[in-house]
């Protein structure tokens, strides 16, 4: 690595993306980190527009996130949707009073001509946040799930139903439409690194690489791109990860994870408990780092930040 | 008065005008009583749609307005304002977290399609209120203010400028193309007796009284029409009627207040205070009744309420 902190790209979706983005954030990146966030999950509830993974990523980097649940604000209140369950309101989706507030001012934002990207940009610098947040596209993308229920929407499937049910095939409704926006072909350009962050490789990091050109741009890089496993000893942490991954057809491993990402990615990190799994990923051409990569507390998530991003510059 | 309950209807914008509207509603009138609101003030704040007259109605009516504010609901918190002022968004209107429950649901609800008027009915019903809760018409009207300062929106000069400016004149935008909704026309047209309850004059009855037709089908009713003076002892008791009268040439009492609504008014009830202007009120041949007039308890708006109705009543 350069004695100047290297430019990083790190893709991210969910709960465990946002901790090792946080942990990128940690090691003193500041400006020279971007996160590219999937925003295919995004929907609209009461007539606000809600993007799930921005915001675990906003909340995660600003220190204001819930750490009990990943999602929403720690010590918030729920004022505004007790009111509004009194009147007949939607109550499945959990909204904070302050988290209502992000809705708020991104939904009228957007209404106003901003696009996605502009609104995120405002939203982290008044949170404090020096990386930068960039959404996967401007472009809306709705992540669908085929199961045997029928076809659900992503929340549907994922929060009314509580992911139980299988996954048999999943669609990015919009996305032959989506284009990389500037920021993010900016930022992948000059990246020295790219990290996939341990996020759901169907549903987090799979829009991300199926906005048109984002996987050849991958392909093309001369920066080495690396992955952060997030199934360890065969299970996701938290999630559907595992179970979607074979009801897909994939093993429900890291080696499984690898296959995945395999045409672009040239090394993986993967968790102590997964040691044994290293010759089949290596045989694969893709070199492994063997860590723990539970992140418990921010010390964990900085020390396997580090530990990535030193992978990654041995890569180089 | 019949033994049964008289059907009602009243004509409330502000605080002072709830405050009569839920003493006509203790009276046990139920669904027998309409209340008709001013949503001239209604305005557009980060995206939500605010009706601010509608919302102290239905506060007051159902037993949670802000006893102290005459606004917004009795221990609201203000999370979500709080998180919104991080964010830069405005803070001039104070919404308090339940509060923002009624104009996220009004919002969403008027951008499926329904009217106001089935939205305020919707609202008003899963707050427990057995009234009828009308608003004056469908279409959107902005009351706009004239002053030496400029033209100002009306939550411009009341809130942000805490109504200090000089009121030179007052419109009523779209006016024009506003029509009395059905359950207006009906409630009026089977009212036993129609109640303008003390709210401003100018910018709460005002509105109400501009919708076309309006002020032709009070002059046309044979019900009884009873005005309760908001100017008491040459003053306003909240908010700035008092001056708006003077600066728009009206006399400031209740004389002044007996002359706007001379064509169609056929008695004025006006405080203890006022009793010396009574006999000039009636030279206008408009009979009044004296009484105490200030609304501090429950059992104040109550006893106003019964004993306009039957003032009303031996009018008729």
């Amino acid at each position: 690595m350069s004695a100047e902190h290297p430019r990083i790209v790190a893709l991210a979706g969910g709960v465990g993306g946002a901790k090792l983005a946080h942990g990128l954030a940690l090691t003193g990146l500041d400006e020279r980190l971007s996160i590219v966030v999937n925003t295919a999950d995004d929907f609209e509830l009461l007539g606000l527009h809600i993007s799930p993974d921005l915001d675990t990523v906003l909340y995660t980097l600003s220190g204001v996130a819930n750490p009990d649940t990943g999602w929403g604000i720690k010590g918030d209140t729920f004022n505004t949707l007790d009111a509004i369950k009194r009147y007949g309101g939607p109550s499945w989706f959990w909204l904070g009073d302050r988290d209502f507030a992000t809705h708020i001012v991104r939904t009228e934002r957007l209404k106003l001509g901003q696009s996605i990207s502009e609104v995120t940009g405002g939203l982290a610098r008044a949170l404090g946040i020096n990386a930068a947040i960039l959404p996967m596209c401007d472009e809306p993308v709705a992540t669908m799930v085929n199961t045997p229920d029928g076809r659900l929407d992503f929340q549907d499937y994922f929060v009314q139903r509580q992911h139980q049910s299988h996954v048999i095939g999943v669609e990015f409704e919009g996305i032959s439409n989506a284009s990389i926006p500037a920021a993010v072909g900016d930022a992948l350009a000059s990246a020295e690194a790219v990290i996939l962050c341990p996020s759901n490789p169907i549903v987090s990091i799979g829009p991300i690489l199926s906005v048109p050109g984002m996987r050849d741009q991958l392909n093309g890089t001369t920066a080495p791109v690396v992955a952060v496993s997030p199934i360890i000893g065969g299970q996701a942490l938290k999630g559907p990860a595992d179970r979607m991954l074979e009801t897909l057809g994939h093993e429900v491993s890291a080696v499984g994870v690898a296959e995945i990402y395999r045409d672009f990615l040239n090394g993986i990190v993967i968790d102590e408990q997964d040691r044994d799994l290293a010759p089949r990923i290596e045989a694969l051409g893709i070199k492994t780092l063997v860590t723990g990569t539970i992140m418990r507390s921010d010390d964990d998530r900085q020390r396997l930040a580090e530990e990535t991003l030193d992978f990654a510059g041995r890569l180089r």
